[in-house]
């Protein structure tokens, strides 16, 4: 389940000493075709870091061959000089590789508003190149010179009837909290002649329903790069389910390793008058630093869910408001019900299901505990 | 510089046995005319407390001659019941203090879903009412009554030419985090017509302008008493900027009080094209967990400032984004400027100051650190 397990694709993860760790940090994967096709996402943030410029462009093209990742540094507010860093390391790839600069997507994630060590991005890029490779150790050792507070590296494949779709991703949440950054690479050597709309589908509901703090950083970006090699065309339908499935697995993957999380939240608004408002208020009660801390407290107080739910742009009859703690119906029509006692909160898993009797809208986010480990890794990371 | 130094009004604070601590709390306060104009600014959150939709039935009528308020518990959600305890705690005292419940202001602040013991509501108004004095103790008993998490009461006072407004509050945040209420009663013995346009001018300007955590809670209400007494009419002006001063006062108490806050942090927004777009930015800065726990972390960190103001809904050119820290431009045209180290976060104070160069549009928000102290306190709270 690495991400060059599907066929046409080459990975390597080098260190480059741009981590002062020594950990690696530069990740090359390469397409070798026969198709070129690749799609991406990139954040809405309006900070948008030099990388999601340049790559942005490549992909307005609908191809791309090879993307290079760093970590130990974002290139976020870096200027015009920033933007030339991230040139002028697509270009070095594409001289190495014998490729176009503009067949080239960069990836950088790390600390904001700091230039990057050219001479050893060139350097790692060129160790890279040595060593690409089709094997899982190649692929693994790509999924892991991108970490940064990451504590596992996060890759996952689903394999269909004679193709496979594949990926790596890494960051501690949806804004990787310490260093502004969540970034995902996903392979497929299934024939296709569409790659967006089916990338566009899967990381809407997925990724883009994890929220660990909030922070759409300035850095974030999923790739998704099609070889063709299997020679096989599955339906769009089938694509996309099997996308989807990949893309679900890496968020949860995530949302595992978010940092200082002990508790894996799920929220799920039902009867709103829209999709987009139960999505609404779920973000609500996700995002919600009371409902965090009651959840990293075990602590079934879903009075706090009632305020989250009642300040999200969503309209509901107050009189009519359900919520359901791990099973548990702890309010009922606006009012305490089972008594909060019997919903015990003390295992990871956490269920919230909230009902607003209002129509037929429904959404899922999924989230995290606010925690004292949050705040320990990111009162201390800068300086 | 308590609730009833305006002449014309008379407090008490009392011990009623809700709170399990035995500490006071349920207040009184009364105005003894000779008029009774009052006013009332209440939660946005679409699940309201049951006093809080008492009370504003009551300020519909812009007058009022009594305000009782219980700390130990919020009566919010539940139900029709809670509304009827709303109702029979304002009945009680009109019958003790010979008015009508359409009179009678309700406040409560505590914890969400519990139905409050009326028994020990009804003895304690019969202890608060015994007790009414305009002595500057039974102004603190007062203020003191209303205390939750709070671990100061909150009063202050504006005298002017013959005439007084003051008030207290209570609160740890915005939305006191672990009760979900703010509150405040201020009153004045200035001879007005209008309560309201001055009021909602103060607090849109003050209080409105505190975010602790983000969460506005089921029972915020700022009430302001007139009761005209000094017999002195300041121009609409004079009283417009006494009753901001007093409220920024009050605000910033409850800034310095709040949960776990070690860092009183100021953002202002320059440059925006809008006040509202400038207010905005500021509000997603203040709001953002990341830059929270950097100022915690004493970290100047302004890449998470950059990340957080570019996820605000407001629009601007991120070449040109300065960010200036205690002081030190640490980020001009959108790159590193002075060296991050030279910004010195230890203090208690912290000042964010970002220009948009977009407009003339300014707005300022006063918010605290994301600490340990913060999640300790709410992770351990209703069981």
């Amino acid at each position: 389940m690495t991400i060059n397990q599907p066929k046409g694709f080459r990975a390597a993860g080098v260190a480059a000493g741009i981590k002062p760790s020594g950990a690696k940090d530069v990740t090359l994967v390469v397409n070798d075709g026969p198709l070129d096709l690749a799609a991406g996402v990139f954040t809405r943030n309006t900070v948008k870091a030099a990388p999601v410029l340049w790559s942005r462009q490549v992909l307005a093209t609908g191809r791309a061959k090879a993307v290079v990742l760093n970590s130990g540094g974002a290139n976020a507010c870096t200027g015009p000089e920033g933007f030339q860093d991230t040139h002028a390391t697509a270009e070095h790839v594409a001289a190495t590789l014998g490729l176009g600069a503009v067949d080239v997507a960069v990836c950088s994630t790390g600390l904001i508003g700091a230039r990057l060590p050219m001479d050893r991005i060139r350097a790692g890029i060129d160790a890279a190149a040595a060593t690409l490779a089709t094997t899982p150790e190649a692929g693994l050792d790509a999924a892991t010179a991108v970490m940064t507070t990451d504590t596992v590296p996060k890759q996952a494949a689903v394999a269909r009837d004679g193709w496979t779709v594949a990926g790596f991703a890494k960051g501690a949440g949806m804004c990787a909290p310490n260093m502004a950054t969540m970034l995902a690479v996903l392979t497929t050597d299934a024939v296709l002649d569409d790659v967006d709309t089916p990338l566009r589908a899967a990381v809407e509901t997925t990724f883009n329903r994890l929220d660990v703090d909030g922070g759409t950083s300035t850095n974030d970006t999923v790739l998704l790069l099609c070889s063709g090699a299997s020679g096989v065309t599955p339906t769009p339908e089938e694509f996309a389910e099997a996308l989807r499935e990949l893309c679900a697995d890496l968020a949860a993957q995530l949302q595992a390793d978010a940092e200082g999380a002990t508790k894996h939240v799920t929220v799920t608004v039902r009867g709103a008058a829209t999709d987009t408002g139960a999505l609404a208020a779920a973000r609500q009660v996700a995002g919600d630093n009371l409902c965090k801390t009651a959840f990293f407290g075990s602590d079934p107080n879903w009075g706090r869910i009632a305020m989250a739910v009642g300040n999200a742009p969503v309209d509901f009859d107050p009189a009519d408001l359900d919520i359901t703690l791990n099973g548990v119906p702890v309010c009922r029509a606006g009012a305490a019900a089972e008594d909060r006692s019997k919903a015990d909160l003390s295992g990871r898993d956490v269920l919230v299901e909230i009902d607003l009797h209002a129509g037929p809208g429904e959404g899922t986010v999924l989230t995290t505990d606010l925690s004292h480990g949050y705040v320990e890794e990111n009162s201390a990371y800068s300086t």
